[in-house]
């Protein structure tokens, strides 16, 4: 049983920022808290897990987990806050930018050789995240097949706005993922039917042989609808505003301002 | 002008470990500091630029830097020290496990959008490394075409001994990067002819939209005579001694051992 429902990650205010952890309950419908409320807050994982809350005034609300997808990674410089405008220079702007919306489920231990049966033990929670990529540089003739480039970028990985905890997740009637672009439906995914590798199996292949840190961010994958495959082809322009939405973890919102 | 001519890293004695940081000089010939010995330290690469050396006893004689590659990434959990043994686990014993010896670059600030006119003021010092890799998770029907997964397990990216100066490496009479299995030579390869970006413009590429920070090392690819290329294959073994030599870093030298 998991000591939270839907987690928080955020600042604090003053001279002790943190940051801070905090449980905003298993009501889905409880705003994302506001700088100056006061939540019970937990100053790391391992607090959470031995119960120690303290009180805390929150500063900014932000979730930032450091993330290391399956097969290729993102930097930390990649992670954004939910709600946070990125910032696209000229480079990425004419990089054909695009959207992919994903479930992300985070780590709770460091782990290593894990069997898909004990995995889920390894699992603290799930969330969304917004897999940014310039397309054009997963074109073959740029980068010789490998992704990673293309989605590094400072600030293409936005996380949040909650965690929600394997319970929660569980009980959520739907894992339907939605991603809107301007508040126009693109991506409308059910995860029950789309996924091809559970998070279980996912996390024991990555863990054979190479040790994954606890607090890792795994963005599992996206489905269809994300912008290179549109017929015409539309890529994100200067202000769209991304929306990643699923229930229980809330919406992922990111404007983008070209410079 | 930098303020080292062959730095390496290594973990002191008794209660302070360090780790520490110190200058072996310029003569590529003098033996890499055994453990007891003194040597006059610095505490962090700020401490090395601002010439705030302490005396220390050499521990372990270790150099671990986190491994950044330019268009795939290795985990910090695959860094291994010099004349380490790299265990290896049976799921990677049966992967088609081969080494590719590497010249490596290594950042000394962060750096973003860095033009190749300037990115040499953004390099440390050269050094060299072996891009361990299991084969089997190259494969197409294994990877989907990305090469993370089968280069990221644990003490997969031997770096050492040594990191020389942008200025004893310009003043080097060889670039040849020469690597040994069991004292066979398999790769020969003169990087002034070898190498297709030079190391200011792999830089500068990487660093377009993507911060990358100080303390980076660039593995900047491998030239022929890697194990799957030979006629006929010939894949690591449990035993096997590799060896990366370049002169003035000297020679990286790691045994496998199969669980």
């Amino acid at each position: 049983m998991s000591q939270f429902s839907r987690l928080i990650r955020f600042e604090g205010e003053g001279s002790d920022v943190g940051p801070f952890f905090a449980d905003l309950g298993s009501d889905p419908d409880t705003a994302i808290p506001r700088p100056g409320m006061q939540l019970s807050a937990f100053r790391s994982i391992e607090d959470l897990v031995a119960g120690k809350a303290e009180p805390q005034i929150v500063g900014l609300g932000k979730l930032a987990i450091p993330s290391y997808p399956p097969l290729w990674t993102k930097p930390a410089k990649s992670i954004a806050a939910p709600d946070e405008t990125i910032p696209i220079n000229d480079f990425c702007a004419k990089s054909l930018l695009d959207y992919e919306g994903e479930m992300v489920f985070v780590t709770s231990k460091d782990c290593r050789d894990v069997k898909p049966s004990e995995a889920g033990s390894y699992i603290l929670g799930y969330t969304v995240g917004n897999d940014l990529s310039c397309r054009m540089f997963q074109l073959q003739k740029n980068c010789a097949g490998q992704f990673f480039f293309a989605k590094a970028f400072d600030k293409f990985a936005p996380l949040g706005p909650t965690l929600i905890s394997p319970e929660m997740y569980a009980k959520t009637l739907s894992h339907k993922l939605v991603v809107k672009v301007n508040g126009e439906v693109r991506q409308d995914v059910d995860l029950a039917e789309d996924m091809i590798f559970s998070p279980e199996k996912i996390l024991s292949h990555m863990s054979q042989g190479t040790t994954i840190p606890a607090g890792t961010a795994v963005m599992t994958g996206t489905g269809a609808g994300v912008g290179a495959f549109r017929k015409p082809k539309t890529f994100l322009q200067d202000g769209d505003v991304m929306e990643v939405h699923m229930e229980g973890v809330g919406t992922l919102r990111n404007k983008l301002q070209f410079e």
